[in-house]
Formats: C-alpha cells, structure tokens, sequence
C-alpha cells in the first residue's frame, strides 16, 4: 500500500530511473534519433506543485471514501497522453478535480452521484487513468468530482460452462487476469496500458486489445453490461447474441462515462491458450506487406497476431534492424495444433513476397513477436524519459477501408512531418487488421519546441487528424474520443445520430453532471 | 410484371398449388401429425375481400408513386406470421394501410415522409414484408402509409479490394446475389426468408443469416448504413473498425423503422467459397448433442454450418429419421481446404458420442446439410397448406448462455405443450452457436382450434415467451421484437435504456411518424 504511482507519469514512483540514468538515455534516445543534444530537464515535485483550492466539500456521509490531497488531486487532473505528461512534468495543474471519491461498491457510488448532482458538480468516471484524448479529465468552469472505480476490482463470478465471468469494472489488467487464472480462464485483452487500466476503461472506450484480428476491440467480448446512471441501473441481460432492437450494451460502450459509470460486466473469456505458432516475416515495401495482411484478414485464417511494422518502426522497436517491413505474425489455441493454420498464412505471405526471417526454423520463429512486445509495453515507460529530453513524441491511430488505404497511410506521414519540420521521423504499424481494411498507428517522434509542447502537438494533431478525417478514415479506432478529439467526432459521425445521442443523455443524465464536454 | 405474390400466404400466385393437391397434402400432414381428420378450408378470394375506405388521400405531386387499390392495400396490412396468414386467409383486413406509397430514390422518399408528417399520417417502413412479429402492421387508430422499398434495389457499387458493395434497401435476397455474383462477391445471408426479404429489413431486424457461428446476424456484416429520418440524413463513414464513441450503426441496426428508414448499405460481402466439408453425425440425445456444439463453438473452430435438431425436428423434416438428434455440421472457405478444421470437429463429436452418418464416405456427407436447407426452405410454403388444414403452426426462438440451456428448452418445451394440450408436437433445433450459448428455435404443431386460432396463438405464445423470459433467454434472437413481443422485451430491456431509445427517437422523429408502436 506504500507503492505510489508516479504523480506526473508512468508506472510508480519506485521505477522511475534515478536522474543520471534518465540523463544517460535521454543523450542517447536524442543521438539515435539524430537530433542535436539538449539539456536533460527533471520534472517539478509534487511538493512545488500549486493547486487551486478545492470548490467543493464533501458531505460527511461521504468523507471517508473522499480525498481532496493535492496527491489524489493531482494524479486524477490528467489521463497519460504526452500532453498530460507534459503538463505534469512540468507541474502545471490548473484544473484538477476538487475531490476524488473512491466507492467502495455501487450504494456508495449511488450516493456520489446523487451528491454531484445535488452540488451541480460534474462527475468524471476515473479506472486506471490512461486516457491519452483527455477523456478523464475535469471541464473547465465547473466543480469536479473525479470518480475513481479502483476499488472495485473483483473477479465476482465465473461461468465456466458458457466460458464467461462477473468482472467489477475497477479491475486492473494484471488483477483481472490474476483472479481468472485459478480458473484456466483468461480474458485476453492487452492494450498497451494493460498495467494501469481497467475492464470498465476499456468498455467505456471501445479499447481495442490482443487480437489483431475478429476479436479487435472489447466490444467483442462484452456479453451484458452495468452501469448506474443518474436515473437508475442499466443492466442488460446476460445473452450470447439477442436481435431484440437496438443493442442496449452497444450504446453504453464506447459512451466514455456520459451515459453512466459502468459498474460491472459479464465478460467473454477464454480457457488458456495451449498451442502456438508464430513467424516474423519481411517485405520490401510497408505497401507489399499490407497487401499481405490483406489476403490473411480475407483469409478466414483468423490470426492472433497480424502486426506489420514499417521499415523505421521496426527498426526503432529493434524487432527488425534491416529497414525492411517486418510482419509479426501469430497464431495461438486452447484446442488443436496450428500448423496447417501458420502453413497456409505462410503461402499468403509468400505470395505477396514475404520473406520468412530465420527460415522454418521454428525455434527463432517466436523471436520478432517477443522482442516488439517487449518494447511495445515499456513505450510509454520510455515517454517519460523521451519528455525530460525534449523530444516530442506521439501516436495517432485510424481505421479505413483497403481502397483507401495506401493513400491515407501516405498523406498522414506528410502532413506529421510538414507540421513537425526536418529532423521528425514517422513510422507506421497495422495494429488491427479486418477483411474490409485496417488500422493504421502512427507513430511521431521529433525535436520538442521546450515549454511549447502544446502548441506544437496542436499544429502536428490537426494537420494528422485533417489528413485522417479527409482520407477517410475514423478519428479513432481505440483510442476512443474524449476532449481532444471532438473536433473531428463532430464532424465524423452523422448529425441525426449526434442529435440522438444527445437526446438519449438527456434522458439517463437530465443535469449533465456524467463527464461533461466529452463526446457531446 | 404480371407475377404477383400471393394477397394471403406465401410465394407467388402460379405457385399455389391446385385445390386438390393442398386437400391431399393437408390430409396426409394431418395424419403424419396424428391428428384426427378434418376438412380442408380454402382461402378468401381477394375479390371477396371488403376494405374500409382510404383515410388519405395521396398529394398530386406523389400520385405516380402511390397506389390506394386493395391489392396493394391488403398484401401491405400483414406480415407472414401464423397469425397474418390466418388472418389474410380468412379475408380478415381490418386495418390496412390506407396509402402504399413505392419510392424509387432517395427524393422521394424524402416527399413522402414530408407529407406522412404533414398529414401526421404513420409511415411504415415495408421491404420484403416477411415479418413474423408484427413489424409491418399499420398502427391501429391511426392513418398510415406504407413505404415500400422494393423499387430500390440495385447494387451501386463493389469495391473489390475491401471485398464491400454498396446496396439499396429494398433489394431481395436472389436480387441482391445475381448482381454480387457476377463481381466473385457473395453477402452469404441466408435466412429462411431469402427469396422474399430484403436488406434494409435484414438490418432493420437484426436478421440471423447462414452461419451458424461467428457471423450470426447480418450486423456483422454491415460495414456503414444510409437512413432517411425525418430530421436528415443518418450515414456512417465507411470504417472496417472504429472506436469513435459509441457505434452509430449499431442504434440504427435493429431499430425496427423507428429511427429513419433506411435506403442503403456497404455491406462486407464474401468471396465465393471454393472449399466445403460438411457431415451429418447423430447423438443419442438432444442434449448430448448441445455438449458437442458447445465444445465446437468454443474451439475456435468456426464452423459455417452447426444445427443441431432433435430427434423429433429430424424425423419432421425428413433428414434423420430414427429418432436421434442430428448435427448439420459444415465448414466452408474461399481460401483453403478444411480438411484439417472438420478432423478436429469431428474429434470434438466423438468425444461427446456423436457419431458419423454413412461413416467416413465424404460421398454421402453433404446429404443431411441439403435435405434439411430444401426443407428448411420449403418450410413457409408448406405452412399454407397446413392451414388451409386447421394444423396450428408457429415457431418460438431465443438465445441462452450455457448454464441455462437445458432448463430453458425443457422450460418452453412443457410450456408450450401445457398451453397446445395433448396430440401437440414440440421440437428444437440449434440455429447458431456461441461460445457462450446457443439460440434454440422451436416449432410447435397442434390441431387449431377453428376460428379461434388468434386466442389459441395468444396462448401459446404467452406461455412460450414467459418460459424464455423466466429462462434467461431473450425474446427474440433474430426475428425481431416488432408488436408481438413488445410485452416482453419490454421487460427484458434496461429500463434507462428504453428512456434513451425513446429520447433518442424523439430527436430525429418528433412528430413520431415512423413505425409507432413498434419498439417504443
């Protein structure tokens, strides 16, 4: 209970590397990049940080699950995107929530919520607090009170015949998968911040996980959700598949807490994988490997893994120093062998001219998928450190269709480097593949305009959102949508549906105190 | 254009079959039930049918699209469900829509929702008119037109790179195949209606389609829609995945006409399979037979084809006749040969007792799988002759986890038995599968009581759906909630969420034209 987490940053306080390492790699992180050495800056105490008095009290009947210490305050005024880094780093929190609540169960939250309204305050749903589009965040101009759900994190029931579990929605990634594995079972969600976020995180925002393929988002695994609202429990029915109107769970994932605090879920889990197979693959061009990833996902071969790095991605993360394109490639099952499954991939690719990196022998095989996983989870660990040396660095992600593929991967790569100047380099990675097209991440890495990071992450995410939004792609595909990037929902999602959805909060939320500002 | 589908059952006028053939049929079906001989009736000629006048009267400027004649009038009041084919036979049209109205684009259809608000007139959404709960009925008490969609049915465009086509509403099932088929391409939905229903109503309904697992419902393949609502354009981005708050297709998919009528679709369609494995095994029980899907659904496997029918389903159809439950097991891909995935399923049978059919003769294979489609597809044709031979005949359908499963078949299995009395038949197939469960489809058979079949159904169909309820089932898996489940999706639903779907209606509706009485 002594372990903190890191009050500007990622993981906790014990792993933040001493200055002179920090120093040591922020040098070289620069050199590799080839950018000019700068002076390595150290983030602002928490003890220097200035906080606005808190505008809100609360009442007795919920002091002791409320916390208004600059720590609590602190750590629930952002989410983790290198802006809130940024901000953090260098102690400038001017809006924080004026209290954090921490329920222990639903009644308890039940009663937070009937207080925020009651006080006219807004009520920010908080899980692990990885949001990188300001989606946890308090609005500006009002009394906050963040709601964190850590405290509920129990695994409450299993199914093992119809292979689901009653999850609380405040679980944590390695909690969750803690208590499914007494059971053989495991839900298999791994984003990137699978350490620090939570089941109902991932629901509230449409997190896409593990599966590059068929299973891509936690949509997919959601079997009935519960949610309090302000007007009462939305709960649906625990059902394999129902054609009974509307999804009702579909509209309360991805609602990114304005419609109600998910409390719980019935989720769709899997018995433990026992059988594996893996390949990194290289291509000459990002182009020639797509085209392979596009036969696969039309295969019906279903892959675990499917992720194509570029030449400059791969070549960062290590996973292939050659600058050609390297797809890591994976199949895994809980109930047959696998290598008719990998030996058909295997021709796919072949076709497209892939070429197997150390050749059928299987021993090596596994190697590119460890090694870019491994850099895959310490990323945002590397952040942190990337912030102190003045490089900017950070990601954006779409979904669009294959027709429109190659043209919105190339004017997305332009318009990041026009806006970041000479010296940015941009990488690109198919995080999520599907028949009908795929998800493009980018990744932006580029000198830091110091103390004027955000004007500089403005310019750099309008020019790559315009250049997603006009090649016709999503503004997201699970990074959900949150503050930062409403401008281009808005203009992205039909306006009937727009009118609908706002209407539809009304109805659950009629003082709009559930997380105002984000997604309406 | 002289071909005219029947006023009262189902199919074409040519092929309804000659009196003296339905006597037979219906004589020898009453036998083969056990049922006691009774006379054979015959239906009402349309020209004996008495309507109430027009309520409205279309504008000049709409004249050309609209028809007032009782042909069109009468095979625009009903669906095809027991119920309205009882009704139509029986010449009973007690409200009938006063006005069809067939667009043939999208201005059009804009003019007449115009003019349905003006007139405050309700405007039913009608595309192939296969509903079998009550889903294109008129309201009662109110003047209503009927929109039918069926002029608009051309495939706009295919995109063979994402494997997408774009395609109008109110294109029916071989339509919409001849113009895919000529691209490579095939949709592959498949319900029972195929030959007569349509897009826009397979999306409007959440209608079940040809495979079994994985891609139950035609959601799964809907790639953007396009609507029409009172209040503008309702249309998604063409996305093969996005997180982007919450998914505006999924509000409109399954929304039963009440949100905007929808006039067209990117669809994720198929490549056409080039490799098939199927076999029929049997078990000694229904429920052995469930234990062996449910390992089949949860292997990863994913099998195109998995019905599972009952002893007694089997023998009715013709495709097992000894008694034992019978699986409809089928792989199929346009990519590769499945030899390897139907071992591996055929393993996971035999672990559960099931046994091959014709052992490991690959000839004799496919049989079961085509016996039971012919059937499965002559099944609405037939139901016409039964009751022109007063046999009461009507299908019950859900989905259920797992855990449940044996106690909520046996639960509607004695229900509806109790509600029909003695000499009646119950049998349950499986028509898809789940991971998590399964959707079991019932068909009831008993002598009708004549005359009072309506009261009979009530009956019945209460006692069936309180049984699915109090089960844990939904009320429907695939065939829609339209007026005849409103009791019990009503019940069934998140009460915030009925809150919301009714606002979110409002929005975009708020005259309350579309489809009213229908959902909420």
């Amino acid at each position: 209970m002594t372990r903190r987490r890191k009050h500007w940053g990622w993981g906790f306080e014990d792993q933040q590397p001493p200055p002179g390492e920090v120093e040591a790699t922020a040098t070289a992180a620069r050199e590799h990049l080839g950018f000019e050495p700068a002076p390595v800056e150290r983030p602002v105490p928490l003890d220097d940080v200035t906080l606005p008095a808190p505008a809100l009290d609360p009442p007795a009947s919920l002091a002791d699950i409320c916390r208004t210490d600059p720590y609590e305050r602190v750590t629930h005024s952002y989410g983790k995107s290198y802006r809130d880094v940024v901000r953090a780093f260098r102690g400038r929190f001017d809006n924080p929530p004026d209290v954090v609540a921490h329920p222990r169960d639903e009644a308890e939250l039940e009663r937070v919520l009937a207080w925020c309204e009651e006080a006219g305050a807004a009520a920010v749903p908080f899980g692990g607090g990885t949001s990188v589009v300001g989606g946890v965040e308090p609005p500006l101009g009002r009394a906050a009170v963040s709601i964190d759900l850590k405290r509920m994190d129990r695994v409450l029931e299993v199914d093992s015949e119809s292979r689901a579990a009653l999850i609380q929605a405040g679980a944590m990634g390695p909690l969750l998968e803690d208590q499914l594995r007494g059971h053989g079972l495991t839900l298999r969600h791994f984003p990137q911040s699978f350490e620090y976020s939570t089941l109902g995180g991932w629901i509230a925002t449409r997190a896409g996980g593990h599966y590059a393929t068929l299973h891509t988002h936690i949509d997919d695994f959601v079997e009935s959700v519960r949610a309090l609202t302000p007007r009462g429990v939305w709960e649906s029915r625990r059902l394999p598949g129902s054609g009974a109107g509307p999804s009702p769970d579909r509209l309360l994932i991805g609602s990114e807490g304005i419609l109600g605090v998910i409390t719980q879920a019935w989720m769709r889990v899997q018995n433990a994988p026992r059988f594996r197979e893996s390949a990194g693959l290289t291509f000459d061009s990002f182009e020639a490997g797509a085209r392979a990833v596009r036969a696969l996902s039309q295969s019906g071969l279903h892959p675990s893994n499917c992720r194509l790095l570029d030449g400059a991605e791969a070549a960062l993360t290590g996973a292939a120093p050659d600058g050609r394109a390297l797809l890591v490639l994976g199949f895994e099952s809980a109930d047959h062998a696998l290598d008719p499954w990998m030996a058909r991939a295997l021709e796919l690719c072949a076709d497209h001219g892939g070429r197997a990196r150390g050749g059928d022998d299987r021993s090596t095989r596994g190697e590119a998928e460890s090694s870019w996983r491994d850099a895959f989870l310490q990323a945002p660990y590397l952040r942190d450190t990337l912030v102190a040396a003045g490089v900017f660095v950070e990601t954006f992600e779409s979904a669009v269709t294959w027709d429109r593929f190659d043209a919105l991967v190339a004017s997305v790569r332009e318009r990041a480097r026009e806006a970041l100047g000479a010296g940015a380099t941009v990488t690109c990675r198919l995080t999520h593949v599907y028949p009908d097209g795929a998800a493009p991440y980018f990744t932006v890495l580029a000198p830091a305009r110091r103390g004027d990071e955000l004007a500089q992450w403005d310019e750099v995410k309008a020019a790559a959102s315009e250049a997603i939004l006009g090649g016709g792609g999503t503004i997201t595909h699970h990074h959900a949508v949150g503050r930062d990037h409403r401008p281009w929902y808005d203009r992205q999602r039909p306006d009937p549906f727009a009118d609908a959805l706002r209407a539809a909060k009304a109805a659950v939320d009629p003082a709009g105190i559930l997380n105002p500002g984000v997604l309406v």
